[in-house]
């Protein structure tokens, strides 16, 4: 009798469930919702809370629909027993935290703070602690924090601390009626067993937090400011398992919620960008992986813990156990293309699209893939969601450069795609400087999947080959490989990760071979780049951050 | 009864015929048609015959049969005879130049030059002669030519020596077929006259020719490539008359090609834009006159030559008798919005403007309007079309930086707008330092016709007041002008510019002043724009001219 387990992955927009079949890795169904309430960046639900700039929430009501919708879904679709499923992990858009009390009710359900906007998910790409990010770096710094080594030297505004530090600062109230701050993915858990369990991986990269050292002292803490003394004893309790490990089991309310049965068991949360490392078979050193959607991820094991500037994070055992886990990122790459086509594309191309009948991405696509390397005269930094890695940024903004009387939109998408281009391989580069050797990329995600157009500039552009991982549900199906671990051999799934991928991971045949003759000429563009870069994001002219700060103080 | 004038306006797009009361100045009719092959710029009109980037020409037949319209259209129009027209007079873009033989025919008239590029009309916007321009400069550089110094240090692609050099190297049995290389203006003059005279304003500003010294020396042609040394003797032969002579009368073909009687008195021709001087009053120095359309010309008058580096000229004489015409200029600016609306403007806002019943540029105008100075954290370089002043540089290119994903098509047209006005700002800035006072703006054209918007952003970042010109035809009422100072007082008209001023010049009574805060925040990105642009426009990074270098070789 076959056995499954079920993936639950939640990304910027929505969540998905994902049933796996648990000794071939076969993918029998899959289920997605969009969240009702998206992302709130301009007024909160009740319509009349203006947020301001920077600012991006999450409704935590909208993750509950989405288990209870898609969870059946995937069972029924597949004509699976919940009988039958031994495991399900949660993967989670990271740093995604909200205030919730010590019985798990998120502070925003309190009527009393359904108007305060501090209340709610702060998103990961909620950049409105950016002044937070910067006290911390400079405080650490000046002490001489060893935990800022591991982060690239900087800590990202996105991250878990300044978010806090934000809520504590403009609402108090919120700060003072909060149990717990919690990662989305943790909070979702524990509605499903009843018990909070913090995931080491999130912790790791988003709560300045390592197995050896725990997190920043309570006196660096109180150096920050006097009211964040305790902050981790008073709202970062909680025990932190890595992953991999068994978080707990579905508990009655949350066979209620999901239509799981209770007593099914269930995986520490993990961040939804980490959890396609073993999902695309990586298990060992030297090969990287990108996740490529809204934004990129990129994931790499190592033997030690060296130290890289403008990375993410290195995280002991925050991907695989055993391995030092290395992150670096770019917070816009699927979100430019978007931004493009609802902002700067012509009534006439969409009509032409339409008549053709094809999606607009694909009409810019297919006249942009007729033009040859540079024969635009364009070049643009891909920094219209700040930088992440190499600069951890989040001040700088988009830059586009060339423009003549004759540009073209395509032209325009096709820079904006090289730009993201480049900038992974800034990244690559800065690894290998770093001493972090990389043989071979695998791209998941998205992105990796349907766009070979842009698969082959980033194989141009980074000059490697480029596999795709197998999975069109690549993290779902991490999750689905957690769960079966969660379950253990003796619950019908796997005792180590390496095991269950050997039966579960997936890489495509597809490999992405760079043309020679259009790598040498992105090289030349890619100098240009890596010019442009330094000297808008390496102080020389701080003009981005500068504008940034009189838009701010226009608008507020 | 009453005497009349005809000016005759060509522009990038269209010509057009004014008729004019020579007595009140009164407008009485309008003729414009739009130029049957536009500018050229991507084929011949043989369709089949490809240009190369930067190329822009136009078909003389297509002057011709704008005469042949508009004129019969004014007369009949305002129900006036040709016997009561006194005197005519054209302005034409420059350098806008063809080569013809002896008998003034044009050589693409003639079926063995039909496919030959280098036979047509090159337009002042024909940018392919950047090379020559280049090896002008260094050469009279080396030589210390004392006539660079008039051009502010540099002679720019788009003149009459560089374009003829193009048309030496890439075709010489067109160069050597050419009886004459003339500006249009001349050409179209000599069509009513049947006399070849060269008008002193653009040989002056566009040709490196002045009263004082002549043109270049054979030495100097010589050294240049020893084809050139008698170019001047070859090739620009004929008299050279002051702005505001006589050319002659109109001939017996002119009379048939134009519907004017033969005799009418014919004025020498001018530049479009310097033509508008005296037609808004502007008479004597410290008022600025700006020509705002597809690209912006700034005029001014002064008592004594002085040498201001990247200013387009000084020519004696070259806009009003006995004092020194100052011009600098922008070579986009109408052409930028235009391509905005063409290539980045998005369905939904062409389907709203639609929907209210408005023009495309009023409805992002009234949008872009609501943003305050600063809110859309967004500077550009409005170098779409090179800088002509104060950089002359064809091979500058536009750059836009400081977008999110928040960014809207309307901030980014704005941007557009305030880069634009950055740039005038800069020219009057680099007068000022130049010993040139300005105490006056008056703007004509298009755009300060209609565009309150965009005038009042020029006030406020220039921090001066604004007034505008009183005919919506300023060029055109300029030709007239000058067609009426043609005639002569004996034959109806009059004997000098300032006394056809008096009668025929207007100003409206509209004029924008600065608001004062506006003004102190536009100081603050101004300080930016002047940074970016010299960075980008002054050596510190020519990546501007290596990517249009890397396009053109991808492109050949």
């Amino acid at each position: 009798m076959a056995k499954y387990s079920i993936g639950l992955d939640f990304g910027t927009l929505s969540g998905r469930a994902l049933l796996v079949d648990v000794s071939t890795g076969r993918e029998l169904s899959t289920a997605v919702m969009e969240y009702p309430h998206a992302v709130m960046d301009e007024y909160l639900p009740d319509g009349v809370t203006r947020l301001a700039p920077d600012w991006a929430l999450q409704h935590p009501k909208d993750y509950l629909e989405v288990v209870s919708r898609v969870v059946p879904e995937v069972l029924k679709d597949a004509g699976v027993s919940a009988a039958d499923v031994v495991g399900v992990s949660i993967d989670f858009t990271a740093c995604t935290v909200l205030p919730i009390l010590a019985d798990g009710t998120p502070l925003c359900f309190l009527p009393e703070f359904a108007h305060n906007p501090n209340a709610y998910v702060k998103l990961w790409k909620h950049h409105a602690a950016q002044d937070k990010a910067e006290r911390i770096n400079r405080l650490a710094e000046e002490r001489g924090e060893k935990w800022l080594a591991r982060y690239g030297g900087k800590v990202s505004s996105e991250w878990m601390l300044p978010k806090i530090w934000q809520t504590l600062d403009e609402a108090p109230e919120v700060y003072a009626k909060a149990a717990h701050f919690v990662e989305a993915g943790d909070w979702l858990t524990m509605q499903l067993t009843g018990r909070l369990v913090r995931n080491a991986c999130a912790t790791g990269y988003k709560a300045i937090w390592s197995k050896k050292d725990g997190f920043p002292t309570s006196d660096f803490c109180r150096a920050l400011d006097p009211r964040l003394e305790h902050v981790v004893e008073e709202k970062l309790s909680g025990p932190i398992l890595a992953v991999g490990d068994r978080a707990g089991e579905i508990s009655e309310s949350g066979a209620a919620l999901s239509g799981l049965r209770a007593g099914t068991a269930v995986g520490v949360a993990t961040v939804d960008a980490h959890v396609a490392v073993p999902a695309a078979g990586i298990t060992t050193p030297g090969t990287m992986l990108i996740i490529m959607g809204t934004s990129s991820c990129h994931m790499l094991l190592g033997d030690k813990e060296v130290i890289i500037p403008g990375i993410c994070g290195v995280v002991e055992d925050g991907i695989i156990g055993g391995y030092m886990g290395f992150e670096a990122g770019q917070s816009c790459v699927g979100d430019h293309f978007d931004w493009f086509v609802k902002n700067c594309v012509p009534a006439a191309y969409a009509e032409a699209a339409k008549a053709e009948g094809i999606n607009i991405h694909k009409y810019l696509r297919e006249r942009a893939k007729k033009l040859a390397v540079g024969e635009s005269g364009l070049i643009a930094l891909d920094w219209w969601n700040g930088n992440r890695s190499v600069l951890v940024d989040v001040d700088l903004t988009g830059m586009i450069l060339g423009m003549t009387l004759t540009t073209k939109p395509e032209e325009i998408y096709r820079a904006l795609i090289e730009a993201t281009a480049f900038g992974t391989r800034k990244i690559i580069e800065n690894f290998e400087q770093g001493g972090v050797r990389i043989e071979r990329i695998i791209a998941a995600g998205g992105i990796a999947e349907k766009d070979e157009f842009m698969m082959q500039i980033y194989a141009d552009v980074c000059n490697r080959e480029i596999g795709i991982s197998g999975s069109p549900q690549a993290c779902a199906l991490g999750s689905a490989m957690f769960g079966a671990l969660a379950a253990g051999k003796a619950g019908g799934g796997y005792d180590s990760i390496t095991e269950a991928a050997e039966h579960m991971a997936k890489v495509k045949d597809v490999v992405y071979k760079p043309n020679a003759d259009n790598a040498a000429a992105y090289d030349e563009l890619y100098a240009e780049y890596v010019q442009l870069h330094d000297y808008f994001g390496r102080g020389a002219n701080d003009v981005m951050k500068r504008l940034k700060a009189i838009r701010k103080k226009v608008r507020s």
